[in-house]
């Protein structure tokens, strides 16, 4: 017997259909034995129809007023599934955000969690009772409501199955699992049985569809294994755990990742001296403009070129930006490219084995694609390159790291 | 400056547009310099909405989730007025019954409130804030969400100023006052720009359309002077309060009740001895039938008639089971009339002027209505008639009693 949590989102419990199926989910697992926390999202289109009355009063509402407003999509949910358990015989106790309590600080529609009283929760469970938590927010110091903001509640859930010591957290969604890369690109992209924590960070541009990249974070944190299933079919997921350091035969790359709509922007002819990097990002990070890749190479004759890659949205402001600042700094020019992509593979077993880098360049040189730029860290090689060639890269190298076949 | 309760119900903040209107009223208020809490229940058919979600799934949902689920109704309100407050320059911050704190039993879905801290309300109000706090609702000792069941905001608005000795609780609703009869059915009924607390309470049958009874009581028992005004129009509305002995020149009469389906139900030829009227009553209250008039003339020849009334749904299943009593008891018969109603005159007045009864019987019979039943309290007398005679009795004990014109 062991203490699960599991966290259903808004499709999953989109009708009261919906919900009822989850509730029979959640009974299957309490029939197995096992105590269950379930924390559930505002059922879908809920919050952004409370927001829509928020925004026909004013276009500005009050943060904390709109963290009242929106909490009341979760409490819903969490009384409605707790009426469909207990119709068919499983015993049921609802909790908002406030109740179980999670303390969050002040931060309304953006709130972090401090603490969570867990006692509540286990008197239930040891009384036999399915615990269901709203998602997504909590209470401050002062009893005020608050919310952590869009997405979260796979962070409620984390961090519940954190407080309780829980045996795993399962995030059901409208996919089954974590794949090698996105299936709508390779026809044989693989779900994986295991993924790490710090892997599923980097496949970010996979992974944010199926999780949000803070619950990972906080999972990883506090070491809960997390395991992303499917609402509507049964399977065994995804598990996203820490490294296995006993299996040595884990495989060297564990996926492909990739982003569109990226734009590159290079300063060139940037005089080498010290702090000039930080003269370039400081306006555009002032500027709210999210960078992503940055390159710089060694210079040569005290110069060097500066490059770095913004969502495509942000090309135009980037840009003008830059331009100024280019004069300022005595810069030759700015040059930029709205039409490339960035493609990365990711894999913990690429931290012990030589020759990833020159296998993945090889593979792309094979396919003709030419590589603009490139960025490491300890388990992933991202390379941007021109994005007509994104699902060409992404095939070949799913195919060179032999991607599809299931490790020994 | 004085403090003022203000409670709108679920029409006057039907829509955004409405919450607006009420915003700009409280403001009017609050610009005057009084010190304002209001009061709101959930926009109209929310409420219904959610227990349509809830049946749905469920035809009896557990009391503690429906109170979960229901009370989510008014927390929308008291966000979006917030909201509307804020936007148009004046302060404003909302309460849930659990955050106010309005301690309840654990009743659930028919709470009664226990206990209400006042420190917080007080606390926003010196601070120079508008108070919202969510109508209908509690929490219990052990945290869970009640709720006081149907129209219960008026009852959260009458107990929120008794706990804050506010100056007045100001009830709007879609009518502009209490008036001396139904000007549905006498053309000139007069709006009365003051009634007492028992009087309200007598005129149940007009009253229950403007107020919920158990709010009524409840002001009269802490003396909070409740006020009934329209939410649509500006006006003085009409005072509830208690009775003002130095205005010696109150009317005798104030106004004119009456209910129609009503049905009449008379056990003939009961044995005239101890007991018998609570045989007779027993099984009809143990089957729920609410009885409302109760008639017993002096018995002849120790045989009695013993009459009651009960509401015209009610009456084949109370025929039924008084045929299964009459039998028992040895009584001669049961008749039944589901063809009547009842018509009172209600006023303070009446205590100390005699004559009163015989006016209100000479009025009747001037008209040719014969009286089937009298019942009279302190400051009431009911007759019943055929249900023909409804209006044309209503409007000639209007006449009689000078009630149009205003008392000097």
């Amino acid at each position: 017997m062991s203490l699960i949590v599991q966290k259903f989102g808004g499709t999953s419990v989109g009708t009261t259909e919906r919900i009822q199926n989850v509730a029979k989910k959640v009974k299957k697992f309490r029939d197995e034995g096992h105590d269950i926390v379930v924390v559930v999202s505002a059922m879908s289109g809920e919050t952004n129809r409370l927001i829509g009355l928020a925004n026909s009063i004013t276009e500005e509402p009050d943060g904390r007023e709109l963290d009242v407003l929106v909490s009341t999509g979760e409490q819903v949910t969490i009384a409605l599934l707790c009426m469909a358990l207990q119709k068919i015989g499983c015993e049921a106790r609802s909790y908002t955000g406030g109740q179980v309590r999670i303390l969050t600080d002040s931060a309304f529609t953006k709130a972090r969690i401090l603490d969570i009283d867990g006692q509540r929760m286990r008197d239930d469970l040891a009384k036999g009772r399915v615990v269901v938590v709203a998602g997504f927010q909590g209470e401050d110091e002062a009893g005020n409501i608050t919310t952590l903001g869009r997405g979260g509640s796979d962070t409620t859930g984390v961090a519940l199955a954190a407080a309780l010591k829980a045996d795993e957290c399962q995030i059901y969604t409208d996919v089954d699992g974590v794949y090698t890369t996105d299936p709508r690109v390779v026809d044989d992209a693989r779900r994986l049985d295991k993924i790490t924590f710090e892997e599923m960070l980097e496949m970010a541009s996979l992974g944010s569809k199926v999780l949000q990249i803070r619950s990972v974070e906080f999972a990883g944190k506090y070491n809960v294994p997390l395991r992303v299933l499917s609402s509507f079919e049964d399977g065994p997921g995804t598990l996203i755990t820490t490294e296995d350091i006993e299996n040595m035969e884990q495989p060297i790359v564990s996926g492909i990742a990739f982003n569109r709509d990226e734009a590159k922007l290079t300063v060139a002819g940037v005089p080498d001296v010290p702090g000039i990097a930080s003269k370039i990002l400081t306006p555009v990070s002032d500027a709210n403009i999210e960078v992503d890749m940055i390159v710089q190479n060694v210079g040569v004759d005290n110069r060097t070129d500066f490059t770095f890659t913004v969502h495509r949205n942000e090309f135009k402001k980037a840009q003008a930006i830059l331009a100024g600042v280019a004069s300022e700094i005595g810069a030759r020019e700015v040059i930029g490219d709205s039409k490339i992509c960035k493609v990365s593979i990711v894999g913990v077993g690429m931290r012990s084995h030589a020759g990833v880098a020159s296998r993945m360049f090889k593979a792309l040189s094979a396919d003709g694609i030419n590589i603009q730029m490139i960025s490491t860290s300890e388990i992933k090689i991202s390379v941007v390159i021109d994005e007509k060639y994104l699902e060409l890269a992404v095939r070949s190298l799913h195919t060179a790291f032999e991607l599809s076949e299931k490790p020994a």
